[in-house]
């Protein structure tokens, strides 16, 4: 007799299912398919050559760092430089301060093992990047969704809600060009956040991956440099970025830079998952910005991805009909469409589908699962010709589709 | 007022504590100091070229493999040829069992967050791998140990333990050239125990990084290759092993194979973790592979560990006092020492260091941290010179050593 293994899943992991979702995405990789769903970066922008030549110096340079066991915080020399850049967009902070970490994906796993209790409160913007609630599932914790508009999270909200007396172990937010709804976190707001973090002793996860990757105006300041500008040091905010959007996301390469006082508990925590990150992919990943290559690639990512938004936004202009809206983001890889009241786009996906184009239906990115009627869409992947005709196929679909006992728009 | 870190750690990171003899083998980088104590294999025999002729071949014949996001299962060739090399073990596995991690330690995390509850029992060797205990502290188990001897895991009092009515979520064994014994579990006793987790539905998770390194003798048979010889399918045991011994640690790949049942769950949990494991390096590692170059290397490695070993056992027979003792591993890349009753080998270490020698104090590997009279050597890393110099200034150490009320032996 077989062990029945859905007996022996412990407490934490069964609640975790197979997304349908993910099951219906899967049908995306038909050649004819255009797919707005992955959350994809263009490969064809890729600078493969300068990554493979890293490789080659790197075995070359420093076979000792790049092919042996490595220190769990990550290579050196790594960590200096990117302290350095966290240094020009004003945070106070030191090389110790930088963890490197296996994505960004890792660095959301980390925290939860370390400051999730069961049944603790963590306060979380409304939608929220799936990933990260799918991370802190199994520590359990008690989710605060909280409201978003076009100015991003809304500060106000809460405030109320520390004001009725809840303390969450952090808010997680991701500040510029959210994950999923494209919407940047104003000046304003972000300012008042770093004071309120102060009033309450509120830590904040600052998820930043998105945040160089603006086509319009300039470099958000990050929350964690206001934090070291009020407060002269880092205290609230434990900040997280990653290599995958700027270089490529194969090498799984993140950093993460924490108040002093959490160094050394996090050490702990990734030495028990991974031991380290990836020795050659660190070294690679520094070698190629070392030389510069960030400083040459990242205004093309801008170019490009600038103009496949543009070509996004003007394509739903010219054919979506009435009734439907979306965001305008001034960068990052996503747009947020929301069709009308009572419409099930995770219904519509499956029409989508059978149209050869793909999305992400926006209501698993709800903590509470409670909006059905919007779809994440992704500008950074699909080349504008592809673009255009996805998202013709896409208002073709909506046009065509209407709830039970509503006309179609 | 700075936000007080340690109030805001969970329950289940506060027990974790930054390692003394982690800070203590700190001091072992220093340029005239001998090591025994990293696990680490030996760099000057990294197939440093083909690694970096690989990462190049990938990137130019499999770049959207190499660099862009990956299925959270792993590369499909990789995971292909993997499972072919499982079926020549005689283990009866498909690639959809095959799922790759970010090293070992990921898998053991994995199944930590998947079949532990807090205050459940697991069954580990004592002593055993300290990565695991790490691993496995944050889910908060109740550590059952079992005693070793020469012939490994003493499988009659696993019996008596599950006799008892101790119903152990999983029993944890490294099964050949164990870490930190070096100890081999011997051919009747793995049936046994393969017949023993039939009886019981007891899941066998069997850490494999070490069975292809024997210095003499053949490949011992995986528990997982007699589970299904006994069973028809892979039932009981979760089978894990990794490139990090057999080509480079750096890359940061390791596989597990599973029961099917299993299978989903272990992938829902991987991709909480970090997505899926680097591309580049699992691209690199079946390129390098599907070339044959473990059928060159491994041989290699064999031949130079195999003298390091005899170099290791000959410099320890020659010099050390009476009243030592230490195993003769048949492989793998650690030895293990005992010394008298009531010697306590941290206490040992302080000295060795300012001998410019060290060695990893056995306590810690211990579940019940109860024995402190061990040490666990690593003859993989040092050149033959370098061991012989080395064993000799510990044996010194070790002679001019009694602990308080002893005459020195």
């Amino acid at each position: 007799m077989s062990i029945n293994w859905s007996e022996r899943i412990a407490q934490r992991a069964r609640e975790m299912s197979s997304s349908a979702i993910r099951d219906l995405l899967k049908l995306t990789v038909q050649p004819e398919m255009i797919s707005f769903g992955g959350g994809l970066p263009a490969p064809e922008l890729f600078p493969s050559e300068e990554i493979g030549a890293a490789c080659e110096q790197a075995i070359v340079e420093a076979p000792g760092s790049a092919l042996q066991y490595g220190p769990t915080e990550g290579h050196a020399p790594l960590r200096e430089m990117i302290a350095g850049w966290m240094h020009d967009l004003g945070m106070r902070v030191s090389p110790a301060q930088t963890l490197i970490t296996s994505g960004s994906q890792q660095a959301l796993d980390m925290l939860g093992k370390l400051l999730i209790d069961p049944g603790a409160p963590i306060a979380v913007e409304s939608p929220t990047y799936l990933g990260a609630l799918q991370a802190w599932q199994p520590y359990r914790p008690e989710l605060v969704p909280l409201p978003m508009d076009d100015q991003g999270l809304q500060v106000e909200a809460l405030a109320e809600v520390l004001a009725r007396g809840v303390r969450p172990r952090f808010l997680y937010i991701v500040s510029s060009f959210q994950n999923p709804t494209g919407v940047t976190l104003a000046p304003e707001r972000r300012q008042a956040l770093v004071e309120l973090a102060g009033r309450y002793d509120l830590p904040i996860i600052e998820d930043d991956p998105y945040g160089e990757l603006y086509y319009e105006g300039t470099r958000a300041t990050p929350l964690a440099a206001l934090d070291c500008q009020l407060y002269g040091e880092l205290r609230h905010v434990i900040y997280l970025s990653t290599f995958s959007k700027l270089l490529t996301p194969g090498l799984r390469v993140g950093w993460m830079i924490a108040p002093t006082g959490l160094i050394d508990k996090l050490v702990q925590v990734k030495q028990g998952l991974d031991l380290h990150t990836g020795s050659l992919a660190q070294v690679a990943a520094y070698l190629t910005c070392r030389d510069g290559l960030l400083t040459r690639h990242v205004p093309v990512l801008r170019e490009v991805y600038g103009q496949r938004r543009d070509v996004m936004l003007a394509a739903l202009h010219a054919t979506m009909p009435a009734g439907v809206r979306w965001t305008h983001p001034a960068g990052g890889m996503f747009l947020w469409v929301t069709l009308p009241d009572g419409w099930d786009s995770a219904e519509l996906l499956g029409r989508a589908i059978s149209h050869q184009v793909a999305f992400v239906p926006g209501r698993t990115f709800y903590p509470a699962g409670d909006v059905i009627n919007t779809m994440r869409l992704n500008f950074s992947f699909s080349p504008p010709e592809l673009i255009k005709t996805g998202i013709s196929r896409l208002a073709e679909v909506v046009r065509s589709y209407a709830p039970s006992g509503q006309l179609p728009l």
